[in-house]
Parts: structure tokens; C-alpha cells; sequence
């Protein structure tokens, strides 16, 4: 298996990306490709202390910016790391991409070049959701799509579960879709409809679910639209963020408040680990005919190493093709099966 | 004034309704009418030692519950104490309604009763937004209308600000509209179009705003669709209960660390008032044509107290006239002011 690692997205390229590399060739065989600037990289290899033949380096100069247009940015920008990758990625020289890239440039890139699965019209972002105390949640779309129709949304639940049982191990996943109540009846007109096409697949749908149970883990897959998504994954990081920062000025505004704050210091460290929904790297694009994975900007060295050591089952398990394998023998029966024709569920 | 006051909904009526009012005689002198079983009431009144004649009762017997479909619940329980309530709001006889019972009967009734502010097509359901260290925001709408237009939105943004003015005493509020990323271009078509129509009002306009933001205070008043509003604000509920559970845990779970959470036991217990989401009392039902607050039905006598006070204002500053007058000083000008024909804005 040939890892492509992207040496260019994110804050703190190519350093961080180098040093993830290294880390993760304690744990794994696979051979680990850098595309970035060559020079630079093997500098970096080499400061660090690695003279190993695990780690490769492709040669990439143009970077992609996160404010530029994506779709021109992918035309015009042949010799960037994202698209260098993804045009190996296509030809078979490389069987994942992992990149902290920025987001647009990857969805444009992967739906340009490698393009869908056949059978699912949108790509999805699957961010993995914390749950304080117990496994994280898998929530897509985390903000690909902003408007979504129906069965975009019961693709999307599809795809997740089969990344949450082949990936993540989890057994029989739950999917819940996030609504303003938990009965049948209340939703949007998306959600309702949305509701209607789960309630009669085979996956595990355990209903609508409310905002308020999301951090609870109430289900392994919350499936909901990009940009309902995208305001859960914020606010959630917004507001931990915000109770974190003012516990600290609390607990540091006296000496005896800061005696107890000593006292407590592993207890407070771990929580803001937990709690942390910016850190959680390696978010799948789902839905391409290729494996991808999105890290956060800002992820570190550990960071970078979890996502390629992720990144093993998701080729491993196959869960392009078992995606795939899922709309095709729906398309076997005649487009009445459960995914039907174009997606879309026949009723 | 006359302060009607609903002595049949939420989770403690009429025991917490009876003493909120009681508590609520040593602020103001203005008339406090509560309406529910009248014999349960006067023995309440009793029981708690009040004996003025501030406070007046009116017989209703029949219970509207939150399961129920709110427009039937209206249209057949006449002696309800929502619909007594909402025929005295019509008739002159009261000044504001302040109710923790079923929002959907609430708002139904509004609209059946009481009729919209012409000009107004959707009442708005707006909820007070705590954060931390700060004044809190003003949410709209925080669940009434699930499929929102953008001059719906658009309406939304001038019923709070007008609110938020007169009521709270904020100058010149900041208006912000949720949405996936700040830039213009970024959105839901919605949230593109809302963008258009509130750039170019006369309101406080300061752009998108991402979820993130929201716990920061960064907008004095925050516009969104009742789906993503529910979302919002049953998310951080839901969030900071688990980050506050989970500090418990962790702060009883060694000697060491229950030492020093006795020493930060004030700082902790003030921290979880300050993101208390769910305890925020007082929402006005912004758009119809009476004042209307909603109370969260798990609402305590403080919580009572403090919302009847805060109907005071909202009945003095004379909001649903201003809101009025807003929308027909844009009629005088032949539908081509800022909220225009229908509310509609004209380009």
C-alpha cells in the first residue's frame, strides 16, 4: 500500500507533516509518499534524523491556497500537491491521499479528477464527532454540502455506516438524523422526507435525533445536511472552547482557587482533550472513487500519524468498493432497491 | 398594567407561578392576573401568606398539553388558561401574557387569536442567548419557523433589534446571520439571499457569522431559521450539561481532587449558572399583535419573577407598536422601503 501524504496543506507544513511520517513508521510497513517541495522535505528528513527508505518524496512547487477558488485552483495548478496526488491517486501510483489541505480545493479536486462512486451524486465530509467518556460519533455531511436533498441525506447515512463498521469497528452502527424534535413528525421538509427513506432501509436507523444528544453519543452516525453540519462541529468547538478558557481565568482569579486548580490539573488537562472537536484529525470525503482524508489545519505530528495509521483500514477494508458493492446490488434489482436508481429510493 | 400569567404550564405549575408572582409584588405595582384552577390558586396564595389584592385570579379549567396538536388543543379548549388569556390580550383586558406552556399551542394561538403585526407574515420565537462574562445575545427564531424564506428572515432581523433595543437597553444592536463561513459569497441560498436583503437595511448589519462565534457573544442579535435555531441553542444546552456532568465526575472521582473542588465550589457553581442554556427565562413570541412571553417549562418562582418583570419594558417601550410602525412607515413609502410590500424587500 502507497500512502500519499500532502507536505503543503495546513498551518504547519511541510514540518509537522515530516515528523507524523516518521512517527508513524513505528507502526506500520506501508510505504509513506510526501508530496511537497523535495528539497525542503528531504531537508527536514534529514534533520530529523531519518535516513530510511519507507519515506518517499514526490516533487510538487505550486501550493493551493484556502482562499482561492477551488475549482480554478484545481484547473490551473497542475503542479500542486493536491493535484499531483490526486492524479495519482486516478492512475493507481498511490491508494489513499491524506492531505490538511484546504477543504473546497479537495472536494473540487477528488469530484474533477477521480470523480463519485457510481451511483452516489455527492461526495460527504464524515468528521469524527467526540463523546466525552465513551467513542466518538462519525457526523456527516460536516459541511460539503449546504443544500442537500433527500437522498443525498440517505446516501450520506449509508456511506457513513459502512465507514463506522469497516473503519472505526463499530458493530451494527446507529444512525440518527438530527432534527428539532425527536417525533417522526417534526422536522424540516428535508428531514421529514429524509426520515421516510431511512425509516425503510436495512441500516440500523434509530429516528430522529435532537442537537441536545448529539455530544451525549447517542448515535454513531448523525447524519444531517452540510450546513447544519457545519454549525454543530462549530459551535460545539466555540462553545468548549469558550467554557474551557473561562475556567481557567476562574480557577486562577485567587490563591485558593488556584491551590484547588493545582490539585485538579491532570483531571482539567484530560477533559480538554476530550473535548477538543477541532483536534480530532482525518475526516473521510466519502462518496469518491478514491480514499481520502481531510486532516484539520492545525493538527500536529500525533495528529498526522493517527490519520495515516487510519488511513490503513479505510483501503484495507475496502470501504470504496464496499460502498460501491452496496449501490450496485441495488442497481441489480432493477433500481428498486434500497439506494434505487440514481440514488434515489423508489417507493 | 395588567400582567396576565399563566397558572397551568410547565413542569411546577401553579405552586412556582403562585410564588413568582408573590416575589414579583415587592418590584412593581402593576396588576398580576394569574388564570388557572382559581380554588388550587387562592389556596397556593394562602399557603404562602399573601393576602394584598395585587395579585387577581381567573378561573380556567382546562389543561392544554405539550403533546397534543396545537391547533386543535386551541380551537377546542376554550376554557383553557392559554386561550382565556389570548381573548383578554384582544380585548384590552391585559397587557402581556406570560406562559411556560406548550410552545406550538402558544404560538398557534397567537396566530389564530391575536393575528400577526400587519406586514409580519411569521411570528418568531426569540430566546436570550447566555455568554460567558458578557451580555447575553438574542437568538430569533429559536424553533417557530422551521422553513424560513429570506424576508422572513429579513422581519426576524428588525423584530430583534427592535427588541433588543427597547427591552434589554441595547444601543445600536449588532446583527448577525448565521451561516457556514463569514465571507458573502458563503451560505445556504438562503442565508445568500438574507445577506443581500439585510446588507442593505438600516439595521446594525455585521455580516455572516459562523456557530463558533455564537458563544462569544460576537452579534447582539442572531438571525437564523428555526431549524438551525433549535439546533443552536438544544446543542449548547446539551454541551455545556456534559462538560459541567463530567467536571463533577472528575472532581469527585479521588480525595485529592474532591479537596481541591472544595475550593473552587463557588467558581463552579457560578460557571454553571453562566451557561445554564436551558434556565434563560422570557422569550418573546416577537410579531404578534399582543406582547407574549414564553417561559422554559422547567422554570423555578426566580425565574417567574424575573420574567414578569421584564414584560414591563416590553409593554412600556410599546415593542409590537414600534415593530408596527416599523413595518408601516416602509408602506408609506409605497413598498419600496427596506421591509416593503409583504415584508418583502424590493430591489
Amino acid at each position: 500500500m502507497k500512502i500519499l501524504i500532502d507536505g503543503m496543506g495546513g498551518d504547519n507544513a511541510p514540518d509537522i507533516v515530516v515528523e507524523g511520517a516518521i512517527m508513524a513508521t513505528d507502526y506500520t510497513d506501508e510505504e509513506l509518499c510526501i508530496l511537497g517541495r523535495e528539497d525542503d522535505i528531504r531537508n527536514l528528513l534529514q534533520k530529523q534524523g531519518y535516513d530510511g527508505d519507507q519515506i518517499t518524496v514526490i516533487n510538487a512547487t505550486e501550493e493551493i491556497e484556502n482562499d482561492e477558488s477551488p475549482v480554478r485552483a484545481i484547473r490551473r495548478k497542475k503542479d500542486s500537491s493536491i493535484v499531483r496526488a490526486l492524479y495519482m491517486l486516478k492512475d493507481g501510483d498511490g491508494d489513499v491521499f491524506i492531505s490538511a489541505g484546504s477543504t473546497g480545493a479537495l472536494l473540487a479536486g477528488g469530484h474533477l479528477i477521480l470523480g463519485c462512486i457510481d451511483g452516489i451524486e455527492r461526495p460527504a465530509l464524515a468528521t469524527v464527532y467526540p463523546i466525552i467518556g465513551k467513542e466518538p460519533s462519525l457526523l456527516l455531511d460536516a459541511g460539503a454540502n449546504v443544500e442537500c436533498k433527500p437522498h443525498h441525506l440517505l446516501q450520506f447515512a449509508y456511506m457513513g455506516s459502512l465507514y463506522m463498521e469497516e473503519v472505526i469497528g463499530r458493530e451494527n452502527p446507529t444512525v440518527g438524523l438530527v432534527s428539532n424534535g425527536v417525533e417522526q413528525g417534526k422536522g424540516s421538509l428535508l428531514t421529514k422526507e429524509t426520515y421516510k427513506l431511512l425509516d425503510q432501509t436495512s441500516l440500523n436507523f434509530m429516528g430522529n435525533l435532537e442537537a441536545r444528544d448529539v455530544p451525549l453519543g447517542i448515535a454513531d452516525v448523525i447524519v444531517t445536511d452540510g450546513f447544519t453540519g457545519n454549525v454543530i462541529l462549530k459551535l460545539s468547538e466555540g462553545l468548549a472552547l469558550t467554557i474551557m478558557r473561562e475556567l481557567k481565568y476562574r480557577f486562577t482569579s485567587s490563591n485558593i482557587a488556584k491551590l484547588g486548580a493545582a490539585m485538579l490539573k491532570s483531571k482539567l488537562y484530560s477533559l480538554k482533550q476530550d473535548v477538543d472537536y477541532k483536534e480530532y484529525g482525518g475526516a473521510p470525503i466519502l462518496g469518491l472513487n478514491k480514499a481520502l482524508l481531510k486532516m484539520h489545519g492545525s493538527s500536529d505530528g500525533y495528529a498526522v500519524m493517527r490519520t495515516i495509521l487510519k488511513s490503513i483500514p479505510y483501503v484495507k477494508e475496502d470501504v470504496v468498493g464496499k460502498i460501491s458493492e452496496a449501490v450496485k446490488k441495488q442497481d441489480e434489482l432493477g433500481g428498486q432497491g434500497e439506494l434505487g436508481e440514481r440514488g434515489e429510493l423508489k417507493r
